[in-house]
């Protein structure tokens, strides 16, 4: 049989699928906070470019040729995997599938957005992007995708994450990204903090602050998001777009689809494509999003306008939040720490798309060993969320007898993550919740 | 274009390559040193199969169906690169393509010959396998195969390396691996070195001990190895003959073909089946093997008979050695330290059949940066060295104009040892030699 189904290089898509053609209601508009204008602010920080996709409408939108040959350079479209040894442990009916987003080269699903950012920046004279980066993933991506298209990117990365993986600011060097430990000197807002609080341990909200500020005070630099906005997911619906075809290669209809959500851009590029059908009335597919019970946005947050960051400093936008200033406690998935979520992403929980569901920590990590003892690949602490929902669904089907095709999204692997498996097998790993 | 030349699961070689049978002088056997019997307890150690393998003749040797099974699910055949952002860097009319071995779970070609042995082994009635692991890309690769194989999986990791590297440690429990730093208490060699000296930092002499008391003085434990031996260059042919399909479906004949050399496994996989085509007269291509200058084996060693372990502990094989006592200075490609090298790529570089190259360390980690800001992947240590090889060559096309087809082995990719990165860009790495 064949364990694995991929494409060549040529079917990578030419479109992205935009999901706000096909809403069934319509998307809130963001809006300022009284007495503000963070709207005229974010348009100013971000590029033409990404502003268009923002509010687009139409179903459809080209790829540029360019944007398409590097996503095929950096190996795209990216494989789907049968787990079939996974199956067999589970002893479960169900055909257990899985779309390899580790096999880009920085190692997640983030290049998918990074590549088209950089080139509608270059396209318009800008000479360098900003950003900030938690966990990493997003900051590697971005260097990465500024150096092929040569232009600079400046990374803001949280001043304990900074100092705690020297990895991951080892490897945005290597792709030629500047990382700086935010709060950093480079900003008035860096050193304003640094003022009052020379070890200031730093956190996104800050460096949220300084690369926007950096992206406000200089004509030529742009600011970058590798999450939660629109134009974002749009950009990830190219993993959703050769998951079609290769589930069709497969003859394989899917019953069950799965993703974790943190800002909701995995989640949305592997499943949007598929929600279209459901909205058209062309399928019944369920559709989970996982999320950490230490976290649980879609699953006890409100569904309310609240600003983007900590700080009040973007617009608000209605979406699922636990609220601006809600600190989530210490888990390994850095990436799922997020108060808020896309809004569309949001709307599609709150209108019955999407089914939410809450995990714990130490159940995560057990799912993430199982699969790594059956599959050989380490998943991400983010993608163990995927996966323990995956199993669950799977032992569900042994119980019930059913064989469902149950397809998730393998967002990224483990390797500079390991620091969570380590803490699990010395027994002080902590279900935060 | 097509940037990628994959193969289906079923497209798995079903038979293994063994160069045994055509080489162009016969392969000196192992001997013993005076008064000693080393091959009566080498032979004790090991699996049945294992010592059958080393010393077959026929050309070809079947490939069970259950490992051609696990190959496929552990994601084989890997898929084949073409770099063109790479010679467009370079600016070269020479056509560069990579295999991708690192896109095996563990990161490493080292699987490849990992599940045989633990295949084998657990046919043979075998509960545990030892071995001893320096970098740990074998130690890794192990326990995950013989989780798979339902067997267990002691390592012997020398204790400095087992200090520094938290994350191989790690990744290993991952895969069910028991890891010890090695002088360990398990032995009786680890309790007389740890009552002399309780902070004795390990050798990989002294790993290989006691990987090898074990297996001497139990019957259901077996000692593996995961490179030099004749039976692990066989396993990795898989790599070669998957490459010369790729390369067929490519429309591609090879001028250049290179690999990085430590004990020999990489280079054996992915060159032997196309030596073979030269030993027969069919081809020009020319194969070139690259190690560091630190660590000059067959640049500048003698082709002698040696032991293949520090200690004398082993039986005495005819290979390029720099003597078994020599001691590389500390480079960051821990997996090409070895002062000695399989016999069998020591025979075809005696008869010519390699052209060995040594390189500096900072030229190949200037080579790796430079691959990686153009290809995305970050590559291991030890094969940074097979790529400033591939540049160099490129760059001598350039010059030449010549329109060749360079055909590396990217051995695997470098997540877990971004050490070397650092210090290079810290400004802190030596040129060893």
């Amino acid at each position: 049989m064949n364990y694995k189904i991929t494409l060549d290089s040529d079917e990578v898509p030419k479109q992205w699928y935009n999901i706000l053609a096909d809403l069934p209601t319509p998307l809130p508009e963001p809006k300022n906070s009284e007495g503000k204008n963070q709207i005229a602010d974010l348009q100013k920080a971000f590029t033409k470019a990404g502003l268009e996709q923002e509010f687009a409408t139409d179903r459809y939108i080209k790829i540029p040729q360019e944007v398409r040959e590097l996503y095929m350079q950096m190996g795209r479209p990216s494989p789907l995997y049968r787990a079939t040894r996974l199956e067999k442990f589970l002893n479960t009916p169900a055909k257990i599938y899985y779309k390899r987003e580790d096999t880009s080269p920085t190692g997640s699903h983030k290049l998918n957005s990074a590549i088209p950012q950089a080139y509608f920046a270059k396209k318009e004279g800008v000479e360098r992007l900003t950003t900030e980066t938690g966990a990493g993933q997003w900051g590697t991506a971005l260097s990465l995708a500024c150096n092929m298209l040569d232009i600079e990117c400046t990374v803001y990365m949280v001043k304990v994450s900074f100092n705690q993986k020297p990895d991951r600011k080892n490897i945005m060097n290597i792709y030629n990204g500047n990382v700086f430990a935010s709060p950093s000197e480079n900003t008035e807002i860096g050193r304003q903090i640094l003022k009052e609080n020379p070890d200031h341990p730093g956190s996104l909200g800050v460096a949220i602050s300084e690369a926007m500020e950096e992206a406000l005070l200089n004509e030529n630099v742009k600011y970058s998001l590798g999450s939660v906005l629109n134009h974002v997911m749009l950009h990830q619906t190219i993993i959703g777009q050769e998951l079609k075809a290769q589930l069709e290669k497969a003859e394989e209809e899917p019953d069950v689809m799965i993703a974790c959500a943190g800002g909701g851009s995995n989640l949305a590029g592997s499943l949007f494509p598929f929600i279209k059908d459901k909205i058209d009335g062309n399928s019944d597919t369920e559709f989970i999003a996982v999320e950490p019970s230490a976290c649980p946005t879609l699953t006890e947050g409100s569904y309310d306008y609240d600003f983007g960051d900590v700080n009040g400093f973007t617009p608000m936008l209605k979406m699922f939040t636990l609220g601006h200033d809600f600190v989530a406690p210490s888990v390994h998935a850095g990436g799922l720490r997020y108060h808020g979520m896309s809004p569309i992403v949001s709307l599609l929980t709150k209108e019955g798309y999407i089914s939410p569901r809450a995990v714990h920590q130490k159940d995560v990590f057990d799912a993430g060993i199982t699969f790594a003892r059956c599959e050989g690949i380490v998943p991400a602490p983010e993608t163990t969320h995927a996966i323990r929902a995956t199993i669950d669904e799977a032992l569900k089907c042994k119980q019930t007898g059913e064989e469902k095709t149950i397809v998730m999204n393998f967002s990224g692997h483990g390797m500079l993550d390991l620091k969570g498996y380590a803490s699990y097998f010395e027994g002080t790993m902590q279900n935060a919740k």
